[in-house]
């Protein structure tokens, strides 16, 4: 590969992210350019400029950009339209952030006039795909650097001298190896690796970050009303909100409820199976209130299609697909089915779980003149059941017939 | 129709039933023969017998069948190997019960010589399908007499009058209308209409008959190893024990910690949209611990395909097609899936919830050494990823560089 | 039921549909209104006119339409965008016109104040139900009356009995029976029943009624270049056409070399199989072409997305759901997928085949510089393979290794 | 990578695999075993063991082996069952023949204790992927050693140069380049490469390998009769045959008749497109037949299944994960659909065309009492598809209902 000129850097002003920025002004003598995202983290990025600026970037080269509401109106609402689990379980808080982080580092690059960008995940895990495959989808020329495949650094040690070589300021807990890997963002947190390497051990309470364990939360249960329209959250107990805001909302009441803790074992991309233990809290109070929502609008014939396309769609996402035209058009099929997907729903939260009590809409298909146990006054005849079930049974009957006369041959 | 000689009825010994026989007597003048199981549904079935023998049966024709093994070993657990769950969330409970009646009701039919056999299922709902296409595929050439779609006791009070008038007794709690329907066996106890018919309303809690509200529910937490041999429970905290026993443990520790309550709208298979509210707390649990195996034991290629097929076979199951060519061979593709999904699993039992917090196996696929954060000695080569993420892309790429050509035009 | 008042007739200006209308005349006293519509069936309209005014009928409640540009633009294309193929080889010929059908029926009942459609499919066929299903789907209160599955006009004999009683004029060569059932509109003739209903013989070539044997098409092959843009041919030969006359300039060519017979016994939606000689030489033509210009301009994710959801998509259109939200939310999908399908496949057309020789567009991802056995200037860095290979690899290594583990045990 | 002391190559005795073979000696100085296989491709193998010994192959290092049965019986057939087409229309000739030389090379490792296995596969095409992802599936240790992507021979010259050098006799048609490239087995025959490389431009009949132009086969239709047992081919008109000489007799019949030409571009699992001319005469008949079979055998449920998974099985194969899980559990479930697909076809093969014209079965399903135009004696009842149809169309009311009453808001 031809040395890079210009690189935007995907910088959270941790050490490792600068220890790369130093890497790559040493290792390329290139220009680096950073951009640093507001995901929701819950992180203060004031710190990242100044880190930025020590190591020698122009002040026009720093981009701190607050992407929360973006993130939950282009991202996560399209997702959660889908009702995507990744291996049935898993709400997909890594996976969706990627491409749009990806997607920031492209234009900054293309504004630039950049030739590459980078960033910090490593080569074992599924986030190296997911930039890369997203930057290829948005700009088919630019480069992307991955130091962690590329350096030496491949011990902690190394990296700490590397860090120390050359001034980076090194946080007194970062001096030792943590015990685990974090990441989060407005969705949620992640944690992985190290003592958390053992899936048949159960994790200790303290990797929790956002949310309480079930134990310890509130005795009394608490309820929320979350109001759809076409398929989106669009309000919090009758307040019209924000995407990001709805989202951080919830998060804040599923976190104190225990809400949406995951300990997973999953099949990662590159082909092994790696352990995470996940927290979405208000992810997961929103996908119990979508699927109650859907409950009542949504026809069984959009829905069971919806259903059947769904673990492809949230592989694609996990995969980091996220360009990616059967991405695009598995969405527009999901979204077609949302435009009645209007209402409210009542989801009760209390010790760890969310559950839909009550749900109502304009939009609803559920019919009690027809299913009620009184007298219907014609609204069903249940005659017709007769023929129905008597045309769907024909083929199981000539099947039968045929094998009873097979087998007496 | 001509008019049955013999009908084989599945009788619960409740007034519902009774009428039906005694209505089966009355319109046709035939031999009536009874088929009561005990599928754990949590009633004495001898006074069953008592009934029936007051009404004129033969002893001969009185079947009295205890099928808890075989409805858990040949319907549950085979249900169970798939993870299914209909719209999302409805674990099947009364779906895979049915399929195993008809089969009985038919065998009985076949040795009796009998014509027709006969339920007490309504026309609007799932359970006459279900007893129908099962019979039509057991034997093509049985009636199958529906009496609620037939008579002409349309409401509460003139099915009472028919019983009066046919000194069927009529136990005082049955006067008044109850105030919802209940269903029960050994996965799961069903109540729905009535009371329960608007989805805006909760549900309370004197509905549940097994499980106990989650805030009445244990202050401590209870775990409970669940070990699984070829995808099926074979033991309980290292008790080996039958398949109807094993359901039935978890059955009191889920309904003891509030685990499995589900109050669900669902699409019926007859085009209405119907509420039920669901106790299934052992196979909540079951799934859950199911899982949990497969997450170790289970390849990503196999499990991914059994999640995409899994909402038709849930399907299938729901609208009564258990005997049926394709339930069938999505049943060999799901049996081939689990020949190593074996294994053990610890749950943690609290206030509602089961979550798998631990799992190990002989057979299981996670490969600490690939997956470590630590040094591992090779058996990863990161720079692997780099080609797998470019082959990847490629496609991407030629896309990307044909849009942005023909854009340009 | 009650008696309607007015009822729209799709009429057809032949005998069975005369004698439909003077039925529901005589049976229910009611106003009748007809619809006849010119689909491309190759028969003159203009003589049902006069035999409605003969049997009464208003001028006003007359309507003869000519419905071949809608016919192709907005069911046969958007059907041909997915290559639809019902078994895999049927082209769905007769059930894409049966909404359509039903759509004017539903259109001219409301603007007459009609309280119900009538229709002269059988009760055991499929037609019936894609009339009804699309009729409900458009206007739930209408009223559909199907006259073959209510009179006792049972035979032949009792059918011309009826007519001759009616004064309705029978056509010397309608006395007889017709040696088998035919119905065609612009995209296909379907022949079916009595003489063709053994699918052990051979049928004899004078069923055919458009396209010439085989054997009897010229000895010299025909070349034909179609011009898609988005999905859709617009041009043939380089000259741009409207739908209808596409389709019935690719009828005429794929009539004339013998393209587009099909022998098939299929599995209709009631239950049983039947057996149908289909002839649609345009459409032949048509799928070939589109297949050839996807191969150069649709992406593998999308392609092998849209080939997963085709059968069901042609199963919801051979079953009668047009009008669903299924039908509609994969519509969305495949025509998502249908953007950069633009360019020109030439054809050739030989004694019965018709196939792709060439494909060219401007929005090809074909990408000679990187599939060249030549050098490729570094388009493409073979040693990418090996890393692609051993991350796809991986986990059928760890499978192996599992699996040899617990074989020595 | 360490140098490997025993490699067993994958040796067809022609220049290329000639070359590997020298290289491999020289490159490493191991000990080099050759694999040569009768897949059916048409050539004489005993040169292949004149040249190994020339090369200084020991003589128990030489394995010559006849895999045509083999090859059919548990490769070709099994696929079949399936009716495979990749992205619509591709038998997959190579690619299944892929699976079964790596486990030929891996046992033969196996069997000699040797390290490797090589290929002699480019690292830009399928097979490198097929054989590689084959070999780590059936023993995870064994390196795969690909000289293609490792030398520096990355041109004729030096090719021939490297032959010369080492004195590997070089036929003299092999001089200059080949127009295009060739691969063959029983199945099929690929050609590909240069003057095939723009699939604008039609391929010349010269290219064709085994199947005579449609324009030049016989002006009379030829008929053959195929017997099927559980999905496979076991006669050929009444003979019963061993699956081997089966195929061989359908190509020597597909190939006279012109049948079974198919000009493709694809896309290849490594991300670029890629035209192929595929010649797969007693393939093309094979799958016609056995559709044929199917369609009187093959009840809808299991029928559309298969359909809908088929897209998946096909992909599969084509990326070379035959021996998966993923491939195995979909075979059982396309096995248990074919219990009962037993029966006869016969087929007219005319001017590049193979069509079913008959088919019977004693396995039929097809009941021509049902279908029948004629009376049926009440084998049917019209009147059940009144029922049918309502409880089909419920949803469909329920929806347009709801979306009347929403907008008129």
């Amino acid at each position: 590969m031809q040395k890079p000129k210009k690189v935007v850097l995907a910088y959270s002003g941790g050490l490792d992210t600068s220890i790369i920025l130093k890497w790559l002004q040493t290792e390329y003598g290139c220009e680096v350019i950073t951009f640093t995202a507001d995901l929701g983290q819950g992180e203060e990025l004031e710190p990242a400029r100044q880190k930025a600026l020590l190591m020698g970037i122009k002040e026009e080269n720093i981009h701190i950009v607050d992407v929360r509401e973006e993130f939950v109106r282009d991202f996560v609402f399209p997702m959660f339209r889908a009702n995507a689990l990744y291996e049935g379980l898993y709400l997909l808080g890594t996976s969706i952030a990627r491409p749009l982080i990806s997607q920031h580092l492209v234009k900054i690059a293309q504004d630039h006039g950049a030739d590459a960008v980078a960033h910090g995940a490593t080569g074992k895990g599924n986030d190296q795909v997911r930039f890369e495959l997203s930057a290829a989808a948005l700009d088919p020329s630019i480069k992307v650097i991955a130091p962690w495949r590329l350096w030496d650094l491949t011990s902690r040690t190394r990296l700490l001298e590397f860090a120390e070589a050359n001034q980076i300021p090194i946080a007194k807990d970062k001096r030792g190896e943590a015990p685990f890997s974090v990441d989060a963002n407005l969705l949620h947190t992640s944690s992985e690796g190290r003592v958390l390497e053992n899936p048949a051990e159960e994790f200790p309470n303290y990797v929790l970050q956002r949310v309480v364990p079930a134990e310890e939360a509130p005795d009394t249960p608490e309820m929320v009303e979350i109001t759809f329209e076409r398929g989106d959250a669009v309000a919090i107990n009758g307040e019209r909100l924000s995407p990001a805001t709805i989202l951080a909302r919830l998060n804040d009441l599923g976190g104190k409820h225990g809400v949406g803790v995951l300990d997973l074992v999953e099949n990662r991309f590159v082909g092994m199976k790696s352990r995470g233990i996940y927290e979405t809290p208000g992810g997961t109070i929103l996908l119990e209130a979508h699927r109650g929502i859907e409950q009542i609008t949504l026809d069984a014939g959009a829905g069971h299609l919806k259903d059947s396309i769904m673990p492809r769609y949230a592989e694609l996402i996990y995969n980091g697909f996220w360009f990616s035209p059967e991405r695009e058009a598995l969405q527009a099929l999901i979204d077609k089915t949302q435009e009645h997907v209007t209402g409210t729903v009542r989801v009760k939260l209390y010790k760890g779980r969310a559950v839909t009590v009550a749900r109502w809409s304009d939009h609803s298909l559920y019919s009690e003149k027809h299913v009620t146990f009184e007298e219907d006054a014609g609204a069903y005849d249940q005659k017709d059941a007769e023929g129905f079930i008597r045309l769907n049974a024909l083929r199981l009957k000539l099947i039968a017939t045929r094998n009873a006369r097979v087998a007496k041959k």
